[in-house]
C-alpha cells in the first residue's frame, strides 16, 4: 500500500468543502488511502498574520463568486452559507472523537458536515447543529456531547492544529503528499497528474 | 466577432507569465481577441493593502515551489529570477508606447518581456534590461527611450492601473470575459469551459 495523502481542511472553507467531495475517488484511483485533518484556520492565522477571505478587499468579493462558479465547475452542488465564516472547534471535535472509535465513519461525518454546511445552511458552529448532523449518521447525541467534552478529544484538536503549523499548512484545502504540498481545490488536477506519475 | 478578453497582469508576476503564455491560443481557439493590459500591482497593493507572495508568511515559501510546478505542469520553461519581484513600470511604459503604434508588435513586446524575465533572467526593471529585449524583436532603441519618458504614455499607464483598480482588479493574472472575473493562472481550465459555453 503507498503512504497515505495528508488532507487538511476547515470544516468552514468552501474549497475544502470542494476538495473533499472529490479527494476519495481521486486518491482510490491511485491506490492511496486519505487521512483526514480537520483543522482551525483561525488559529493558524493567528501565527501567520493571514485573513479569512471575506475580510480581504476585492479578493472577498471575488472569491463569493468563484465559491460558486468553482462548484458549478467540479458538478458540486453549493449554496453560500448564511453565517459566514463560523467557528468549528466543536465540529472539529466530533470528527476526532469519532475517529478514535470508527475512522471511516468519522469521514462520513465530515463529509455530512461539509455537506450540511455548504448545501442545506444548516450552521454548525454549535453543538446542536453538530448532532442534527450527526443523528443522520446514527451517531448517539449524548456520546457525542461527552466526546467532544472530553479533555482527550480537546487535547488531540489542539495537537492537529500545532502539528499542521508545524508542517507549513496556512490555508484550506492543503494536501500533502510524499511530502509534496498542495494548497487550494484547484490543485486538483496537479494533483492527479502528481499521483499518476509519482512527480514532474 | 466576440468581444475582446480583458488580460491584466504583471510583468513581475510568475503567475501572469504563466497564463499569458496560454490566453492567445485559448483565445483564438474561441474566435476571441484578447486585450493586454500590463498593469503596476505594487500601486494597486497600495489600495488593497496586499503584500506581495513573497513577503507572506509560510505562502511565500509555498508560492516558490508552486510557480515552478505549475509551469512543468503547464508544459512552460520557467527559472526563478536571481531578482524578484521588480518594479516594472518602465516595461510596463514600453508596452503602451509601442501599443499607440503597432499594437500586435506591443503582444509580442509583452511575451519576449515575460520570457527574458521568467526563463533567461534578464532584469526587465530597467531602461536597458527592457532595451535589450526590445532589440531582439528590431525595436529601436532611441525611439524606446523617447516613448517611455514621453508624458502621454505615463499618462496611459496611469490610466491603466486606475481602470484595473476601478474594475477590482486585486492579482495577476486577472481575466474578465464578459464581465466574468478570473483570478490565477489557475482558472484557465474555468476560462476554457467557460468561452466553450458561454458561462456555466
Amino acid at each position: 500500500m503507498n503512504t497515505a495523502i495528508d488532507f487538511y481542511l476547515d470544516f468552514s472553507s468552501p474549497y475544502g468543502y470542494l476538495a473533499a467531495m472529490k479527494i476519495e475517488a481521486l486518491a482510490s484511483k491511485y491506490q492511496r488511502r486519505v487521512c483526514w485533518h480537520p483543522i482551525l484556520l483561525g488559529a493558524i492565522f493567528k501565527t501567520t498574520g493571514a485573513q479569512p477571505l471575506p475580510n480581504v478587499p476585492l479578493k472577498g468579493e471575488y472569491a463569493a463568486r468563484d465559491f460558486a462558479r468553482s462548484a458549478r465547475y467540479l458538478g458540486l452542488p453549493f449554496r453560500a452559507p448564511s453565517q459566514f465564516p463560523i467557528p468549528t472547534v466543536t465540529a472539529v471535535r466530533a470528527f476526532y472523537w469519532l475517529q478514535t472509535r470508527d475512522p471511516l465513519r468519522a469521514v462520513d461525518l465530515a463529509k455530512a458536515l461539509l455537506h450540511s454546511y455548504f448545501v442545506d445552511d444548516i450552521n454548525i458552529s454549535q453543538l446542536d447543529g453538530v448532532i442534527q448532523v450527526a443523528r443522520t449518521l446514527g451517531i448517539d447525541p449524548d456520546a457525542l456531547t461527552a466526546g467532544v467534552n472530553d479533555e482527550a478529544v480537546k487535547a488531540i484538536t489542539k495537537q492537529e492544529v500545532e502539528t499542521a503549523i508545524a508542517r507549513g499548512v496556512f490555508g484550506s484545502p492543503y494536501v500533502i503528499i510524499d511530502g509534496e504540498p498542495f494548497w487550494g481545490a484547484d490543485r486538483l488536477e496537479q494533483i492527479a497528474q502528481w499521483l499518476a506519475t509519482g512527480g514532474f
